[in-house]
């Protein structure tokens, strides 16, 4: 069995049928592999007794980790804690702990406990709790054959609550402490450039480092891992090559945190002490959206415009109807009027302004689907790029986000 | 074998390790599930020849169709074409009218094939080609022991139209045509509710009709199959079982299709030629962002005020700053300033006014995280309510999107 090796197993028929989107695993996923774990597999069985012990006698096979979350609530679909009694052969008992803490969660909220919920109480006989703070299912932790099995509700918050409170530290503390990884992360640029860019110096590491090319919009994350037994040699060969890629990124490289761009210029705009506003009529709000979808924006976002329709262009933002005339609503000049109008509407120090067609219709020969003009500036200085995505209408949008908060990264860095 | 089975395999690391989110997956389940196909299995697994093999050979033995997403690029990563020769026992060969097509594809965008797209050109000898008329990589179908694989490329724009194009009419024809399925989608109202309302009309019915409850956030969408030998039959009586469905759930029942509410209101401003804006405080944009998700939602979406600083509230929307010093930001009557202003400012048939606390801070006892006040009216009738959720900050602008449209749905349908 290789080392440092997990599977993530998410249960629940409304996976397997796209009512909703699994989120868990993507979050499992990216916090383990931050801690230098592997994945190993991913797989999603729906509510079924005799399915989900089929997966978990599969998986336990080639893992040392395996995390389950989903089917642990109160109703007849459930059916992860009848599988578990199977799998460990152990028979559902009364946990009075748990039936308290129940009890005490409900009378919190001024209700009694149903009869459905009372299923919650009986538990695989020998389970380590996990306990649940912000729901009434608790995790569980079980082994069999050397694999640590965990189990937590479907329900995002109460997953990612008990994954930080108890998974982390245990499975933070069996990962072999030679594990090593460091990330880059570069924007503005493809996996070809950047691979153009690093040139000769990917061929001549020792063979325990690795490297990962991992695109995203707009740019690519690079991930050094390198595993040995000797961790100090590594952690000492890791900050030694990253320098050199950092150095051979030059501008391209933006952060060595896997952070997303909300929360990278957020981190830079409040340490600045500076505060944005979007003009948008394209991305119809999108970029607002995203900014606001980290807690603690309100202290550098002052708001938006969502300037769609041409008329609210001219009187909300002050947008000339000449400029619509002559250039069209999606042109250059049009995106630096929406930004001077855009900062003189809210006081803000930053504004960004977009203006493009998203499609599928609106495109024209000269100006197709696709076309995107971004202004980004202060009162003074102000940048203006026209982009041409050839992608899907929300892919245009998405670029478009990635490639405005880039612009807003360049701007603040160039202070 | 049980009948219209279907697996989803999607391969790729990115995906274990939640670099990105897995949206294939969802978007083939709605698909199958939509046509009457069970989604019997979904995983995901990583570039490597052995596991997809080891993959494909399980999922062949419980599922007629198996569709593959992933690891057809160019790069040495991509291991899908390799492992379909493992498993099929059939070599690379060379696709001459696909190395055609890939070296027009390129000829359009003024490019000339590079050294690694090359390998594009070989498939499994004996492969059904599924032309894609978006991307380089072609789609794929061939069989074994009865099940049919189908194979696309990663990129979603390539694989809905691969999907959609190829796989979409094969399947629908193997489908046993006696399937009928039909949906309900309800809101304001939750899965219990649902069950009271229906009653004891639920176990009525013939045993080859089923219903599923699949909720989602602020309601819960009915699902009724009928499968046996005779489709007309089948029909009869999910019409009629509907006609009775629709009667009980009274003004909870929304619609039949299985819709966004984006698309659900979209239709209904449409025809009733209506416009609409939004003024958005604790949703930060989201609201207009999901509205202009859609294509075509120019044809009524004006624009949006986002008014997450108190100044842009006062000076944009013309609040009253003793509003908001008497009452706070977070208050009805600041929600029905916001609306009344943002009427002034955008000249829209309809508004939406959203202030609230998505947290996790800025929450009281009197007004704790989650506390949300929603106005919706025209110049003349204003309806505004107050909720409270009790969710992650994400949870929260989510609840109130769809509550607000909802919402707006009420507001249309009592016209």
């Amino acid at each position: 069995m290789p080392e440092n090796n997990a599977a993530i197993l998410t249960i629940g028929d409304e996976l397997l049928i796209g009512q909703i989107t699994d989120t868990n695993s993507v979050w499992i996923g990216q916090q383990m592999d931050n801690m230098g774990w592997r994945i190993g597999a991913k797989e999603t069985v729906r509510d079924s007794v005799p399915v989900i012990v089929e997966a978990l006698t599969r998986l336990m096979h080639q893992h040392q980790v395996v995390i389950v979350t989903g089917g642990l609530g109160p109703t007849a679909d459930d059916k992860t804690l009848e599988a578990m009694s199977v799998f460990f052969q152990k028979p559902l008992v009364l946990f009075p702990e748990v039936e308290a803490k129940i009890r005490q969660y409900f009378a919190a909220r001024g209700k009694s406990v149903s009869e459905q919920h009372r299923k919650q109480f009986y538990l695989p006989e020998g389970t380590d709790v996990l306990s649940n703070e912000v729901g009434t299912a608790p995790g569980m932790h079980m082994s069999r054959k050397g694999t640590h099995f965990y189990f937590t509700p479907g329900v995002p918050v109460e997953l990612r609550y008990i994954f930080q409170k108890h998974i982390r530290p245990q499975v933070e503390a069996w990962n072999s402490g030679s594990v090593v990884q460091s990330h880059l992360f570069t924007a503005g640029i493809g996996e070809t450039a950047v691979v153009d860019l690093l040139g000769d110096g990917l061929h001549n590491w020792p063979s325990f480092l690795g490297i990962s090319f991992l695109p995203y919009l707009g740019g690519v994350r690079l991930r050094l891992t390198a595993q040995d037994s000797d961790g100090v040699r590594n952690r000492t060969l890791v900050d030694q090559v990253r320098k050199d890629l950092i150095k051979r990124l030059g501008s391209h490289f933006v952060s060595s945190e896997l952070g997303q761009w909300n929360e990278i210029i957020q981190k830079m705009m409040l340490e600045q002490k500076l505060t944005l506003a979007t003009a948008e009529s394209c991305t119809g709000g999108y970029i607002a959206s995203q900014i606001t979808h980290v807690a603690g924006s309100s202290g550098y976002f002052k708001g938006s415009v969502v300037s769609y329709a041409n008329e609210v262009k001219t009187q909300v933002l002050g947008v000339r109807k000449e400029t619509i005339q002559n250039h069209g609503a999606v042109s250059r000049p049009c995106a630096e009027e929406m930004l001077t109008g855009l900062l003189g509407v809210i006081d803000a120090d930053i504004g960004i302004a977009v203006t493009g067609i998203a499609g599928p219709g609106g495109g024209s020969a000269e100006k197709p689907v696709g076309t995107v003009f971004v202004a980004v500036g202060d009162g003074s200085v102000m940048n203006v790029e026209r982009f041409n995505y050839r992608s899907s209408r929300h892919g245009i949008i998405e670029y478009t986000y990635h490639q405005a908060m880039y612009m807003v990264y360049k701007f603040l860095s160039d202070q």
